[in-house]
């Protein structure tokens, strides 16, 4: 495939942009055919795979050091809501026909940036050409003390659902870029930034072994995920519709909270932790948050049973439309 | 996105055809948000990510259980030429919007079958949607003893040149596949396998460590690679054209050998081993490749200096025309 836009080729690129951010000794400068994991007695190495697609998991007109972020994070979300610190990542990037080297450099950027944020290396990958849209797959690994990663199965009844941040920003931020809105005041900002950066709890998530039950990401909408933590435990969640926190940013922009709680239930991309905990734990999981600036809400009970009921302030099930947001 | 093609949605297609592959513990039935990597005392974990997408690395005609292979026969090919032994993988499927969900049952059960060949399990991935062709990218891990990793820069000079296999049975696979030739003699069909289904030398590779000094596969054409390892390694790789080895099947399609061998030195996708070794490990590596059925052939010899030679059975320079192909 001619490529004049990358006049680097794959091994140029590679060598240019990708190998300075590969600086562990086991990644051998990205010079070989293969890395060598890291080993640290008494830890697990926790590993996730998440992958976006321009125009599915980002838009065409997010810049591509965002993307690369984004990238990084959905994944540094799945490690936090297992527990785990992240460590390293491998990265597969697939670049499209119309990509310009420049474009590399600002996604080699946004890679730096939050390898600094996140404490992460660079230990591998593979450079390929797309005919298509561009799209970048991100294997991940963390490190969670021996047997103590969270899983989606642990919740009990009588335990508690939290959620941390707040619910539903990226997809009002999704809404505003679909809608062409320009960002010229800092709502909008922040509900943009909501949605190309995420801000994965990530130091919270690490505290979260031996305080929770059970945790999982919410990337596919809360009601959605809850679902999928309710099936896994074999148990019921109750949430509380005026509890689910909600950005005043977002508050800002609907009517009332009962109508951005209605989008925020269905919308994608919040990279929150859901989790489940015994209430003896409250008072640990509330300094744990007040220690790492991680805003954490009780929003549920766990109970007998199966599924899902979201609970009106008087106690009666709300029905909704939409669960969730499907990227597929 | 509207899928009507995949009924069963991303979690019904993990579920379906992906669950049923993840059978290790730590993978967790592919229902969490990530697995948890297995331990081996004494043993390093090695990890390799290679892509593929369809219209660059394989072909839109190719089955798509053929194409599974494939995946998973790159990155074993990496592990090989590393020593390491497949152990499990993480894998990001992108099904355009046209597959079908009978497609994705195809490819799930050519990922079973080289599971079963080369002793992998799935460990975790991602499963997306894309606008434009289907793409795939795997992320394995293998076993090595500590420390024993194969480089791609440990030749030195007085070591022997070899590689495993025969070169450019798969380049000319991919010339009969674009000129619509019909796979109606055993000559052709093995032709056509070579590009489709790879065959990289596994079990000769976990021999390797301890007899070669320094190895690569051979994935973008052989004088390319051997530049490769001439680099890393700070040396001169001199190869002897004649001996290159090629397949019956090569050769009967070719005026001569040496137009075969030009051909095959430009072409991609050996998914062989280039190695070097002591000339004392000669009878060594001659067991090991009759132990393991493998075809391997002294190709040249090193010395100090740099670059890559090709000499003439008259000990002439022999000026190439195309070093290599590539995929990007």
């Amino acid at each position: 495939m001619a490529r004049p836009e990358l006049q680097s080729g794959e091994f140029g690129l590679i060598a240019k942009y990708f190998a300075p951010l590969a600086k562990d000794p086991g990644a051998f400068g990205l010079k070989d055919d293969a890395a060598i994991l890291p080993k640290r007695p008494g830890y697990d190495l926790v590993v996730t795979k998440d992958a976006i697609v321009e125009g599915v998991h980002y838009l065409a007109s997010d810049p591509l050091d965002t993307v690369a972020q984004k990238l990084l994070r959905v994944n540094v979300s799945d490690l936090a809501a297992k527990g785990a610190m992240p460590a390293g990542y491998l990265l597969m990037t697939a670049f499209a026909k119309h990509t310009q080297e420049k474009s590399v450099a600002l996604f080699a950027r946004g890679l730096a940036r939050d390898q600094a944020v996140y404490g992460l290396s660079l230990w591998g990958g593979d450079t390929v050409a797309t005919p298509g849209p561009p799209s970048f797959s991100c294997t991940m690994m963390g490190w969670v003390k021996a047997g103590r990663m969270l899983r989606r199965s642990g919740a009990r009844p009588g335990d508690e659902t939290w959620v941390t941040g707040t619910i539903g920003d990226s997809g009002e931020g999704l809404a505003l870029l679909r809608a062409g809105a320009a960002a010229n005041d800092p709502k909008t900002r922040a509900l943009i930034k909501a949605y190309r950066i995420p801000n994965p709890p990530a130091a919270f998530g690490a505290l979260l072994p031996g305080l929770a039950s059970a945790a999982m990401d919410v990337s596919d909408g809360l009601i959605q995920d809850a679902g999928h933590m309710a099936a896994a435990s074999g148990v019921a969640l109750s949430l509380d519709f005026a509890s689910i926190p909600l950005s005043l940013a977002l508050l800002s922009r609907n009517r009332s909270g009962k109508d951005a709680r209605l989008k925020a239930c269905a919308a994608g991309d919040d990279y929150q932790i859901l989790f489940a905990a015994a209430p003896k734990m409250a008072k640990a999981i509330l300094a744990a948050a007040a220690h790492t600036k991680t805003r954490v809400t009780r929003i549920g009970a766990i109970s007998k049973g199966r599924g899902v009921t979201v609970l009106s302030p008087s106690g009666e099930p709300i029905a909704l439309s939409k669960r969730g947001y499907t990227h597929f």
